[in-house]
């Protein structure tokens, strides 16, 4: 492991951050807020420790490791969000320093699940950082440092790797550099696009701003108490429903799109998985909400289609209280939350990748048994996809289960019952936000021991990151000398 | 595939059935009950056939394939549950087919889920057919049939394979008619011993020999209301936990016993897990109930373990409702109905072995990460895991997942709640037998619709065999030509 490079790259993390809290701040002097000052405290404290970390000298010839990767990425998270609750403690929206943590976590990880009871009576500049956490996390904060300073050379693509979502890593361009800096175009192209849609409909530039960030990042958090719901229009919430959509999307198929290959990019299997698990999920939504609830077919199409999208792409909004909604679609939604959106996207879960080679697995051994002397291999979009790669996706899934259990178990300590445990535990390694029953998404989590709060966050880290960086760091083998 | 000896192996295995019917028709003579007739009649339902379909000529060249195993096995379950209901339906206590059905697959299968609101007033003949096909199913029929007549050569390990629960299949010794039978020796001498320590602590022979079957067999049904907190009586709670344990340990490794290798039996690595993951769950649910129910240590202890164990040997018997239970409690019960204990034993479950092999999997994973170039193994009790056993592992588990998912969503129509439909697909598709919330302990599975009764039943049946006859069979490539 290399060390002094590992916390080079956590210096400049804590630089990125701290050039991050000075957008707060401007937002809090602009609308006279007297919270600019903890903005512009924390981006000193932030500052200090960056400066002097990002000078460590590394050699000209150390080249970065797997390895190293992993361990920049998952340092850099647990830095950020330990800085990153300072904001809401010193300014006060957030008294304790656990919740603030919980809060920024749930932001950095784009997860969206709150603590606050309500938000709207916060000042702008601590809702701006609220949705800024999530976009930031949403793309990825290293990602943006290699867009921002491509000075790593080839061993940058190790931490890309470990911090970018998805079995399958599709270099965009040769250059690592070049492909982030792709990726932050078209997010933040989808984040204007959706800004300026959001100010057609009516929403004030701040509020339009904020959900475009919490959108595209499919965060969650709202600057509104009733989320979208609040602004009672059907526009809104077909343009949010869309762009969220858009940003469970693998973003390399995207790029494909941008350059006119349209026709590669709908051929792409994990699109159609995407898109038919969605349009299949919301057909029976809608089905069970007109059978067992007797709500027009109309309305529970709208209600279906968002909220089937919303989580699906583990954003989290809400427009209605699905926590009330028949079983059938409960489990519907929490299997939703499981699956996640497109690798390569700013969703989380398992994504519909990994799902994709379990079933193309599932088929090869289904096979084996009637022809056990035909040799397979098995293919994504015609190409191969290598044996090590399918054992990892095996492998996440197993760890998946077992993350999630044990945050189900903690959990249920706090006198909630099955399905608020399990589905607390589910929404939150799955980046997606509201829960079901006592957490679900006319409510928060405010309630929970600070045990729970913990768990929960480090739940929301372990999902963000897929997993194995925070369970390389957690490893006793990995700091066992060989 | 090669149906006629497919079609062979069925007509031996409805003789099988035939006989066994024999036995309640005899239960019913000693106690002058006149639904004798009922089982007379259907044993003869599936002898003619059976006499039919066992006079088909195959080859003598004819080597059974591996697929050909999967079908047979796949093949003589469905023929077992389809005449093996009749009985019910023709002597009237259970009316309906498909209720009928339930009962038989979930003997069949060791689940124990029951339609039946009370058992005591049924005849004893009926009692006694119920708790017999749970013995018959627990060691496997067709295990049965190749220890009665091992006439079918190398080929019949296909079958062995096929029926025996596990990932790892360990021949005791080199002829399969000789594997099966030890382990119907094993089986019968345990059966033996508990008959005869149940007898000691008070039970009737009658009581005594039904729950030895349904203990041996993990199945968990009882000849009382109450299951085995009827008897009142500590000492039969301890027995039934002893036994239930046992018969959770692979049968191998009882055999080593027999046999004077204990040090081998006790370096068994599935066995110190399933030992370490009882005693640890036993611990956990006491301090849960002591702390959140105030229920005495003493009582605890005693209601935790044998409620672990029987869970966990996916059994089923009930001295206590635990869907009352703190939601702790019930999560971690959930669990063990997930993980199931031994391969090789007569429990369900996704099984420990295979528990083992994935936490494997997971460590050589995290260790590729740090040391990418160093090449390991998956090694069990010092030998090595072959991938091809890893694979089928995990492809096991993504199928098991869907499966799982599938059915709590189907029963979950049947206004039920998250809970119990998501624990009402987990108990069947382990072979557990009682859910949570309103399918719990205390009650039973009669309410539920025919398409749920259903689709539960083929879970139970996708548990007992392991997911791959069945999977191979619905499988539209199986049948496409090649």
């Amino acid at each position: 492991m290399n060390f002094r490079l590992i916390f080079k790259i956590l210096g400049y993390i804590l630089l990125v951050e701290a050039a991050g809290l000075l957008l707060p701040m401007g937002v809090s002097l602009c609308y006279g807020e007297g919270t600019w000052t903890s903005f512009a405290i924390v981006s000193l404290i932030c500052a200090v420790p960056g400066l002097g970390l990002s000078r460590l000298r590394v050699g000209d010839r150390v080249q970065m490791q797997g390895r190293d990767g992993y361990m920049a990425v998952a340092l850099a998270w647990l830095g950020l969000s330990a800085f990153g609750a300072l904001p809401y403690v010193i300014s006060g929206a957030i008294p304790h320093y656990v919740d603030a943590l919980f809060e920024t976590v749930s932001g950095l990880t784009t997860t969206g699940a709150t603590v606050l009871t309500e938000v709207e009576h916060l000042p702008r500049g601590v809702l701006f950082w609220r949705s800024e956490t999530q976009w930031m996390g949403g793309m990825g904060v290293l990602v943006m440092f290699l867009a921002l300073m491509p000075r790593l050379g080839d061993g940058a693509v190790h931490l890309m790797r470990a911090e970018s979502p998805g079995p399958i890593k599709s270099k965009l361009v040769p250059k690592v550099g070049d492909t982030a800096k792709i990726l932050y175009g078209i997010y933040v192209g989808l984040t204007l696009g959706e800004t300026v849609a959001l100010r057609l409909a009516g929403l004030s530039w701040f509020d339009a701003v904020n959900h475009a960030f919490t959108t595209i990042a499919t965060g969650g958090f709202s600057v509104r108490n009733a989320s979208i719901a609040s602004y009672g229009s059907p526009a809104v919430v077909w343009i949010v429903t869309v762009f969220t959509f858009l940003a469970g999307v693998n973003f390399a198929l995207l790029y494909a799109v941008l350059r006119g290959q349209w026709r590669q990019a709908l051929r792409s299997e994990e699109l159609r998985l995407y898109t038919g698990l969605a349009v299949g999920a919301t057909a029976l939504v809608c089905l069970n909400l007109c059978v067992q609830t007797g709500i027009p077919l109309g309305q529970s199409v709208t209600d279906a289609s968002f909220q089937v999208v919303t989580i699906m792409t583990t954003t989290g909004y809400a427009t209605r209280d699905f926590a009330l909604w028949p079983s059938f679609s409960r489990i519907l939604l929490a299997m939703l939350m499981f699956a996640g959106a497109c690798a390569g996207s700013t969703a989380g879960g398992v994504k519909v990748s990994r799902i994709l080679i379990h079933l193309k697995s599932l088929r090869r051994e289904l096979g084996r048994i009637v022809h056990p002397r035909h040799l397979s291999v098995i293919k994504m979009d015609g190409e191969v996809v290598s044996e090590s790669v399918v054992a990892t996706c095996h492998s996440f899934l197993a760890a998946y289960l077992v993350v999630l259990i044990a945050g189900a178990l903690v959990v249920s300590w706090d006198n909630l019952g099955f399905e608020e445990s399990f589905v607390a535990s589910l929404t939150c390694i799955g980046n997606v936000g509201p829960a079901l029953g006592a957490l679900g998404p006319m409510s928060n989590f405010s309630a929970l021991s600070l045990l729970s709060k913990l768990v929960l966050a480090l739940e929301m880290l372990m999902g963000r990151l897929e997993l194995f960086p925070l369970l390389v760091l957690l490893n006793p083998a990995t700091w066992r000398e060989k």
